[in-house]
């Protein structure tokens, strides 16, 4: 028997990630409401064409592989943005987190990951050998590692700073202390150590 | 110029109650990376197809306006279910967590809403024609108000008992009071008040 429609939308919103069974159900029926109110606003149609649309036009930047509807994304065809200074996140929502800061201007290469053999990726399901191909043709300066400062972000770092290591390009990693507005005493201890070792002059 | 896909589908999600800026972004990451792994796990098909399917044949059950695929819900169509007590509620996640009870025999009525004046909703955007309407013509006993105890779901309960005082059935409203494993201690004022209005002898 075919699984009701319902109950359909429902399995298939909780597979997205931090949605469960109660809230994917709330959604579901939010989203049911708003497509059969006479108000205009077609929420289901709306979000499959968007979602179709994703589909079949967004692919990888052949350059720093973000999401884009392109053949190279907004930031790569800016004639304005330092070229050679590459900055590596694991994911697009890191780079986004960067722009969002307004105080970077060169350009991204992003991974899709982190190394995590326990959940079976490594090298070859990340965007590794993407980089090193664009690193060997582009002339870069600079290789900000920007990956997140937990294992697998740790593991990365070091993996990639290994893979380029013969290419004797300054490569640097991103500073880690004690957050803007952080007090020492709710800081955990490996913040704290870490703020420690690497502390700076003044 | 149009949308790009990726900033459209951002916006489609954050259509969605819960759903911001932020959490948006993530979910629509995480969508057009899943559709474009090569794991044959195309999410965001799915879910594309899952919305239009709920679009095409999802309307409201004909007797108690629940959701459904077909012109009555497997609830009304329940010969073991007792046709002759009626729970009023107002959303279907509303009667999906009575259901999970499964402390409940009789059907429902979903009204789709509860009365906010200051929001627009009057008795006419709510499933209260149709309440009636079938009160008139079904032989119902018992009719038990399962709005929720906030002021519009009060509102909602007191407007309805008073469009069905004339029919002269048995109202019913749910307990309200000190939830199981509540503490005093931190129970609010107004819950507190109501349990102590409401005390039954043991």
């Amino acid at each position: 028997m075919p699984l009701d429609p319902i109950e359909r939308l429902i399995a298939e919103l909780t597979r997205l990630p931090g949605i469960g069974a109660r809230s994917g159900a709330r959604l579901a029926y939010y989203i049911i409401r708003a497509s059969q109110k006479h108000s205009g606003q077609y929420l289901a149609r709306d979000l499959a064409r968007a979602l179709d649309a994703v589909v079949d036009t967004v692919g990888f930047c052949q350059k720093c592989q973000n999401f884009c509807a392109t053949q190279m994304c907004s930031i790569c065809t800016n004639p304005r943005r330092d070229q050679q200074t590459v900055c590596v996140v694991e994911g697009v929502a890191d780079l986004q987190a960067i722009e969002q800061t307004g105080s970077y201007q060169g350009c991204y290469h992003v991974l899709h990951g982190a190394l995590a053999p326990l959940d079976g990726i490594g090298p070859s399901e990340l965007k590794c050998h993407e980089l090193m191909l664009r690193l060997q043709t582009d002339a870069v300066r600079e290789l900000i590692l920007a990956t997140n400062t937990n294992v697998e972000g740790d593991a990365t770092a070091l993996y990639i700073a290994s893979l380029v290591a013969p290419l004797n390009l300054n490569t640097t990693r991103l500073a880690s202390g004690i957050p803007q507005g952080g007090e020492l005493e709710y800081l955990d201890h490996a913040t704290l150590g870490r703020a420690l070792e690497e502390r700076r002059k003044f």
